[in-house]
């Protein structure tokens, strides 16, 4: 017990475990309680992005979340989970919470982050973010000198992604996993589609990727992205 | 030498040397050859983020840019990199090129990408940016569910800023320099001053960070950003 009853947020980063930052290794391999988010039922991905580090002696609290989007955010979920982090930390037990990506780039772990304040000192380690990761797998740098990128929830009105997209030089869609067909209509109409790039689980081992135009489904997985400049390319 | 002949561009994250990620960490201390931008004269920034890791065994190839918008890029000295790049990777020497905070993130590493990928595989190791770890040390989350984030260069002009944080949710001004007065001006006129936060230097031991309202200069320094949530906060 390096730093008693002490919280992180810690960035996990996109999929890779290599793509761990230095410290959020030394935080997660020290402290005396992990807590990771994990679906209803299945696995925590947060947790598997990490778990060839853990020694298994740490005491571990998931944090499980029903993606029905009708039923979030659960408050009372996020609330039980700070009641039992705090009762760790009141007993003088560290816990590292792991966040996929970045813990505030769309990261549910902002839902604890106010009440967790109150508990004590909360440190947040950032971390790699999907949307890096994307840029570097697809070989795309993402904006140069004088570009704005716009990152844009592709759960979004068709008439409000338009009005995003005109705002954008590097527009990012995240979030697209139904909402596919309504993006390519939307770069289609804008005269982009031929320079979109379609990517989905970067940096894990399932990664997929290609031009958005050649891509015939509808529907995409949730950790999907697409990437698009306005001139083709930043450079 | 584990992979000869191999070039990678190599995110050493936003100045802490423990944001630097396993991946590059283990490229960078085994790489026969590391490769830096540094400014005319002085010391690389990028080269001070890693330089304890490193063993002084490895041959260094300095990329000296000047500062001077009116020069910049200065596709010579790029080119001139490339070259020397490319006779060590001829001769199965792997080289590692260092960037500050993530290689696509507005990185000067795109305007030799190209020319290097025609040398061989380039592999792009992405790493954590500045707009992560500023929102991390603000303590501010970027952006909650259906909000739209807009990386806005301070350098464009005031018409143009003010049509793109009307597209935002959540404003990210990097750039910032020389340009603060513009920004604030623009933030007190679109009512979101009292909202706007400053950061300079994020996770280096000289960080700065206050209510924007209340930095009183008309200047800051070249890292520096200036981060605003249009409800004054996402969450």
């Amino acid at each position: 017990m390096t730093e008693p009853a002490k919280i992180w947020g810690v960035g996990v980063g996109p999929g890779d475990p290599e793509l761990l930052t230095l410290k959020a290794h030394r935080i997660i391999t020290n402290a005396d309680v992990i807590a990771y988010p994990a679906p209803s039922e299945g696995d925590s991905l947060a947790r598997s992005i990490v778990a060839d580090y853990l020694s298994g002696a740490q005491k571990e609290i998931v944090i499980r979340i029903s993606m029905d989007p009708a039923r979030f955010p659960p408050r009372d979920v996020y609330d039980q989970a700070v009641e039992e982090i705090g009762r760790h930390t009141a007993s003088g037990q560290s816990v590292a919470i792991l966040c996929e990506g970045d813990p505030f780039f769309y990261g549910s772990f902002m839902y604890m982050f106010e009440k967790l304040a109150q508990l004590g000192p909360v440190e947040v380690i950032p971390g790699v973010s999907s949307m890096m990761a994307s840029a570097a797998a697809l070989q795309t740098p993402l904006a140069s000198r004088n570009d704005v990128i716009c990152v844009i929830p592709a759960t979004l009105e068709t008439d409000d992604i338009q009005t995003r997209l005109d705002a954008a030089d590097m527009a990012v869609f995240i979030k697209v996993g139904r909402h596919l067909a309504k993006i390519k209509a939307v770069l289609q109409k804008a005269g982009l589609l031929e320079f979109a790039h379609y990517i989905e689980r970067a940096t894990m081992m399932e990664e997929q990727r290609s031009p958005l135009s050649e891509i015939r489904s509808d529907t995409a997985p949730y950790f999907s992205m697409i990437l698009v400049h306005r001139r083709g390319k930043a450079l």
